[in-house]
This record gives structure tokens, C-alpha cells and sequence, in this order.
């Protein structure tokens, strides 16, 4: 392996490591040692990709976005509809995103960590996807973007909050669903209402199509060698 | 003052002093002698009335529904708007209020602490007034109120919190507002959308009525003496 490639492979697996300590015990309680045993690196594997507790959790914190990329949809909205399904679906199992919002909503942030970040990292890029979506005459005259995907956002991390309380998230994608047939009607032109598909395992399918696109690709390469 | 009247005092203070150092410092920071400290009781006083930081905790979590009393209105969907934005209003200056959503946000419960209660407790409050809304002819046929009312719950949850990270809750009337533009067309009689009240001084308006029928009741009280 390269030298570059193990040095991105050890930066992710203790990444990896630190979300899944964040998430279990939050910023506070956790501790450069925690993650050490976790990651499996040496101390100076760690320190050369992060100086501090603090810069390891602004890392985690600014993952969050990329963990939420979903394939363009001709419909914009649907695509914004499946940001949502796709990123509860990875909630369940994916612990570098788990701690990335546990972080975020923890109101213990010290000086040096901006906690709100991916709040607003995830306005301003589906604030895009909304005016796309504007564009395409999917939306109702009536609809201001910015509010819109605001309230999606707060709406979002307070029912993924709920969902963890209440059932280990277990019900998140239902709830989801709800979220999106209280919301759509106020927002999507009314034939669109249901051409959107905001079926519980929205997520399921989405990923599924992600991954075999995946191995295409990844069969592709292979044949190129 | 009587000996009971005393220890209902002695007991309040210390619930105020809790919610200010859990909602500052979290679950796990949180010592008993900082609340002792910020109360100013003695240690016998506070143990009298909480065996634990544990207890103080769930005592904290248990007050948050009745601050979030208002008066009734004839319209039942009026009302649970009016929960909301008196809710974020009080969440604006009650220290105990503060203490008791970051708790029930806070995903670091140690065993023996309910923080899913308030969650579990608002959509149980919330259903039966919206029950009412509906025999009253309010709601929209296809409405499944508990449904709504955990969708609800849990996105004022997230808002509240987004509110929170970006402005210091400053916005938090403005997003509950929007929150109900997005939501009531979907639930509510298209007769009753121009007639209900969200406009962002809501909470303030339903508050200064609180305060006047409760300075009617003490000048009643005195005449009475």
C-alpha cells in the first residue's frame, strides 16, 4: 500500500473510532485514550492527523454532510425527501455519522468546536437543491427556501432525537414518513403530492442502488487493469 | 411562614438551582455541590428532599409539562399552538425549564433517569387535546393524532435546538411560527387556517393574559382576607 493511501486508511479508521466513542459517551466524558484503544493506532499515528480532543471532534463534526449523499433525482424534491430516508437509514448503523450528531446537538461544545456547523452545512446545500426544485415548478409560489429547509433540519434532528429516546431509533424512518406527509403538502405543487415516494424504506432502496452502483464501477475498474 | 409553605420553597429553589447548573453543564458535569452552591441551602436541606443527583434529575425532567400550562381556547388546535410558542417563550428565561430539555435532549441518561418521560409525556397531554380538536370539527379526515402530535413533539424538539446552536434560541418564536405554517394545511380545516394565531409574539401575547388573570386572582385573594 502506498504511503499516502495508509495514511488516508488510518485517519479514517480513527475517525471511525472517534465517532463511535463520541456517540457513546459524548464530548465531555470521552478521552484521547478511549479512542486510541478503540481505533487500534499508536499515539503518534493519532496526534499526526489530530492535535487535539477538540480537532477530532471538528473532524467528526464535518463528515456529517458527505455521509448524507444520496444519486441526483430528476424530481428535486424527491431528491431532498431522499437526503432524509438515506441518512436515517446510515444513522442506524454507521457510528462515525452517529457521533457526528450526537456531537452537533450537544449544547457542550467547548471553545474551538462549532457544533452548529452542520446545521448550516445542511441548509446551504439543500437550500440549492430547493431552488432547483423552485426552478423545475415543483414548488408552491407560497414556498421561501431557506425557511423551508431550515425547519427541515431542526424538524429532522429533533425526530432522529425522539426516534433514539423512544426506540434506539428503531422507528426513525417511520417517522420520517410522517414528517414528510405533514410537510409536502404545504410546499410540492399539488401533482406532485403523490409522484413522491416517501414509503418507510425509502432509504433501504436508495442505499441499494448506491451500492450496486458501486460494484459496477468497481467491476469496471477491475476490467480496465 | 408555616413549616409546609417553607419546604415547598426550599424544595423549588433547589429544582431552580438544578436546572440552571444541568442546563449550563449537562447530566455529567453537574455535581451536587454546585447545585447546593447556586441554591444556597444547606446540604441536609437538599438531601431532605432529593436522595440523589439522579433524582434531582428526574424531578427536574418531571416539571417540564407543567410549564407548559396555557388557558384553554375554543379552538383545541389554537391551544396546542399556544403550548408551543408560550413553551419557547418560558425556554427563554426559566432555568428550570432549560435544565429539564437539555436533560431530556441529552442522550447520556444514567440508569434510573427517565429522559425519555417528556417526550412520552407531551404527546400523551398533546393527543387529548387534539382528540378534542377534532370532535370539534377542526381537523382535516385523513389526521392520525398521535401521529402528528409525535411529529410534532419531536420536531419543536429539534427546532428549539437549532434555535439554540445558532442564535441562542433569539429566533426560536420566528421557527415556531414557520414550523406551523408548514404543518397546519395539512391538518387543520382549510376554514380555520386564516383564524389561527401563529404570528411569532404569540408567546408573548398568551403570557401577558396568563400574568393578568393571575394578578386578578391575588388582588381577589387579598379583598377576600
Amino acid at each position: 500500500m502506498a504511503r499516502q493511501e495508509r495514511a488516508i486508511r488510518t485517519r479514517r479508521l480513527i475517525l471511525e473510532a472517534a465517532g463511535a466513542v463520541f456517540d457513546e459517551h459524548g464530548y465531555t466524558a470521552t478521552t484521547i485514550s478511549m479512542v486510541l484503544e478503540r481505533a487500534d493506532v499508536t499515539k503518534g499515528a493519532l496526534y499526526f492527523h489530530f492535535s487535539s480532543k477538540e480537532s477530532l471532534a471538528q473532524a467528526v463534526l464535518d463528515e456529517q454532510l458527505s455521509l448524507g449523499a444520496v444519486p441526483p433525482q430528476p424530481c428535486k424534491l424527491q431528491e431532498i425527501v431522499d437526503v432524509t430516508f438515506v441518512f436515517g437509514q446510515r444513522l442506524l448503523s454507521n457510528s462515525l455519522l452517529k457521533g457526528s450528531v450526537r456531537l452537533a446537538v450537544d449544547q457542550c461544545a467547548p471553545p474551538g468546536v462549532d457544533h452548529s456547523g452542520p446545521f448550516r452545512q445542511w441548509a446551504d446545500h439543500l437550500v440549492v437543491v430547493l431552488e432547483q426544485a423552485r426552478a423545475q415548478g415543483e414548488l408552491l409560489p407560497t414556498v421561501e427556501p431557506r425557511q423551508t429547509v431550515e425547519l427541515l433540519v431542526g424538524a429532522f434532528a429533533g425526530i432522529q432525537l425522539m426516534s433514539r429516546a423512544l426506540t434506539d431509533r428503531d422507528d426513525l424512518a417511520e417517522r420520517i414518513s410522517v414528517l414528510w406527509g405533514h410537510i409536502l403538502p404545504s410546499i410540492a405543487v399539488p401533482g406532485l403530492l403523490t409522484a413522491i415516494d416517501r414509503g418507510p424504506d425509502r432509504g433501504l432502496r436508495v442505499l441499494a442502488t448506491i451500492d450496486e452502483a458501486d460494484a459496477e464501477r468497481a467491476e469496471l475498474d477491475l476490467s480496465r487493469r
